[in-house]
């Protein structure tokens, strides 16, 4: 910062490599085997930001050289402008991750978890996720948060895609309201609403693909898939949310409905169709300061380390355990309406354990056991012929500046 | 900076991202649609500049995350050492910028427009352009300035065709002079050359293509092309540049002719080619300070805020508002002397209004006609079979640090 | 630093980049030319090492912009999380270079040469290398260092090849001791092991191949190999190094023999193998600081320079003159016991002069001659069917902060 505070230049970091595998993930017989490694690595987040400040100006930019899947990859988490001078508002333009709920609303660094429930990560890249061209801006009181963004296509959308001829739009809304707060109890209620207008119009035409792997980043194969649904004309989602902390317990949990129109003027037309998800997230914080409410963002963040892990003071830094339920369905009508391709539905089940010596460092250890059902088509068909279930287990290793 | 002022570093930012499209653009009957999208978005320029200063020794390292066509890769600015101990004097040796003429020497946060001439930008690639190895150095005076370096490939040229065993050298060379100087008067007069001594040879021989989009960096398809040139022996450039300031208002324009060379040793020699170009901008600071004369890069630089936009107190920034006339000729012969290509010409008149609210932010928006005449062969005949026109709005938005 | 010592964070730059080629390299009658530029261009290394500390926690992430063969690629150097509040010790875990012998301990801003001996650059990368995921540690004493790595895969592994079901696991081993010490001799014993337990499983198996270049990095064919070797179970190396300095005359080698164990499962059992290679150094620092052991690292170190280079004061700073003879042998037993591919052995005789004006820059210019026997198969069998040799001059212009 300089001296009359009207400049400031930071550097941040968010590093998150992972380690771990699968154990009993098949395949059945007639399956093929599909990537489920039984101990591998991964780097999954290494965010250097770099922040300058004028005045009421900031500009952002983050380069992130991990990946969500298999790491070598150098790419872009963000890179915006916003504007700061308005009362608790920040107006934003450029490459930004708009936040539509609470789940996205937590910087990663501070999820209970490896990753996001699977619902929430496929409602969020309809028309946001990472390094979104967005325009828009948040609000914050003190009990509510109110944020809305029309957006583009995603940094580096055109290039791995170089036939597309008419990028997408769409937009991002979100209310937070935090209705019920005493010494105890934060209550916590949330709606979101998401669409994209259009989607990327390629040589294959508007086509969208809904995708995931097992909420664990090892770049194992993504066996839940809703199948290459052809003819998108539109594709919405909305759902609410609701969360209640009780001293040192945290109870979240989600639904999202997911709406998918398709481009009626063919001959045959397509159906519309709706997938749904959820999740329910329990936590609990050992030792350390409880997960609390932030205002500033209407999301709950990381317990707090009262005293730095010295265990000759037998100090312990903080300790959360954490339980999730995740259910996804991408399954509508058979064959989703075409030919060729179906939907399916996953269910994860996920115990995890996080520590935290000190403010910066966090290690994680989360167990899943995952049931996905079986692919009668599309691409993934081969590897699911009869359903798989199995289990992974994966330690994370963080640092966050 | 040291307290012994031995020792410096610093860390810059320049930031430009665009909206906009295309209206109008065709295709014409007969012609496929190309890549002419309605509305999206560019990474044009993320930069982030390092710099470590010992003493007299100057070393650059600037990562790229944007892209002057469809972002999503990395890439380098600038890596080079430099030797300042000279009087007014710049040794520089590695992964280069070599300033050739006017508009390359305004750096790319002060341009009038998006994007430089057609004819600039296709001079300059022939030996310098962006992370282009380079030996030499810069000289300036209050009233003339001289730089020449000698120059070899460009980062990452052998990675992307893997195929090269024989690098290209070349070199750039630039006088410039302010033959009359007052307060109300700047008077320009530059000359420029260039010349790659022998290009690339990969598995296709020593091929070169001059081609460009439309000034438009949003990633549409190239439509001016000299075609594949084959046999290239030598490519030169030459030409005179000239530009006035009188008060607030700035003229500027360039010609360049290009000339290239084949290797006679065949049987059936094809014909040297000679190429046109030139450029004439006119600008005009609406409010704040004028585009002023900078001597260490001999190049007029970006207008000035006195005041931080501030409406309350009347505070508007800066504004100028600019039109530019640019044409750039890649037909010779007939079939350039050969066979199954040919070149074309484009015209583009373009109109741009920029904003300053304060030194480091700034707004952009420019309108642009182009006019491209008709491919008869190579890679873009099918989009270009009756020439084509069209029309572009694009806006960007820039913080530099 | 913060004010309380319990903060700080740097930004610092290893930059290389090389200009030079290849001269009387061939190719004999009846070989195809392969890749041996005349005169090109490389961006070696250029590393942005950012480092945040907290305590006795040390994050350190460094993005590398340049390549060992040909740039425009990024990538990363390293990105780990250490712990240091055990005396002397180093904890490590993440992508790291794991250090198993003294020329992979010299930073690489240090080397007496461009690159590092051949045998030493194919042991180190068996389990170890730039970017190994790493969990271990290293302990110094004043006469004394052991270090110890668990390793898997590298970073950008399974992007590079995603066909790769089962990661690598490995392990690095290093010991070293200083015997005698007196103000005109460091006498250093070293030993090295390290194995792959299973090297990456891919669509192609197990399979695994010994390549390198000729000791320059301007991207040649890669003349050395030991064939794609198939089946293959287990892969370790180990071997002697010893050093001496007396005054201003260091002289190094080192020994390595590496085992091939292949799965004997098949009906066909493929052998063992067995490769050497080995080097010897001889360095002399004409006038400056001489090169000088560095206990925390157990390796000798760049001269040092005691004035800045000032011509005018007669300070020259500091100069040293290197010679090396590097054997690499990978053939076996015929056809490496199989049928299509053989191995081959390379000479390279080196010598080198190093110039360093002040602490922070670096003049290399390498001369080296190479011997590399013929390949009978494999992918580079048409580019070496009589044995291939040649010479190379090469300079480095290097900074570092």
């Amino acid at each position: 910062a300089s001296d009359d505070k009207a400049y400031s230049f930071s550097v941040g970091l968010l590093a998150q490599e992972d380690i771990g595998g699968f154990v009993g993930s098949g395949p059945k017989p007639g399956e093929t085997k599909g990537n489920f490694n039984n101990l591998t690595e991964n780097a999954r987040r290494l965010r250097l930001y770099f922040t300058w400040r004028y005045k009421d100006w900031v500009a952002n930019v983050t380069p992130d050289f991990g990946s969500s899947s298999v790491d070598g990859t150098v790419g872009l988490f963000e890179a915006n402008l916003n504007y700061t001078g308005f009362n608790h508002t920040t107006l934003t333009v450029g490459y930004f991750q708009p936040r539509g709920d609470e789940e996205s609303a937590e910087r990663s660094g501070a999820f209970e978890f490896l990753e996001r429930p699977t619902i929430v990560d496929l409602v969020r890249n309809i028309a946001g996720g990472v390094a979104r061209f967005s325009i828009g801006g948040e609000h914050y009181e003190d009990r509510w948060l109110v944020a809305g963004y029309f957006t583009g296509q995603k940094f580096g959308d055109r290039s791995k895609d170089t036939t597309i001829t008419d990028s997408q739009t769409g937009g991002v809304l979100r209310v937070a309201g935090r209705p019920y707060v005493s010494k105890d109890i934060d209550l916590y209620v949330g709606g979101s609403a998401t669409t994209a207008f259009k989607v990327n119009e390629s040589s294959k035409g508007r086509q969208y693909t809904f995708s995931d792997n097992t909420e664990i980043p090892l770049g194992e194969t993504s066996l839940l898939s809703s199948g290459a649904l052809t003819d998108v004309a539109q594709i919405w989602a909305a759902g609410p949310e609701l969360a209640l902390r009780w001293r040192r317990f945290l109870l979240k949990g989600q639904y999202y409905h997911v709406g998918v129109q398709r481009d009626h003027s063919g001959t045959d037309p397509l159906p519309s169709l709706g997938f749904d998800g959820w999740y329910v997230a329990a936590n609990y914080t050992l030792f350390g300061k409880p997960r609390g409410y932030n205002s500033k963002i209407a999301a709950f963040t990381t317990p707090g380390v009262e005293k730095d892990f010295d265990p000759a003071h037998n100090h312990w830094g903080a300790l959360e355990l954490s339980g999730r339920w995740s259910v996804t369905d991408l399954d509508d009508v058979p064959n989703q309406g075409g030919t060729g391709i179906n939907g399916n539905q996953q269910t994860a089940w996920e115990a995890g354990l996080n520590w935290y010596p000190n403010r910066h460092i966090r290690f994680m250890l989360d167990y899943e056991r995952f049931i996905i059902s079986r692919s009668t088509g599309g691409s993934n068909k081969a590897i699911n012929v009869l359903g798989r279930d199995g289990n992974a287990v994966v330690g994370r290793i963080q640092a966050s500046f």
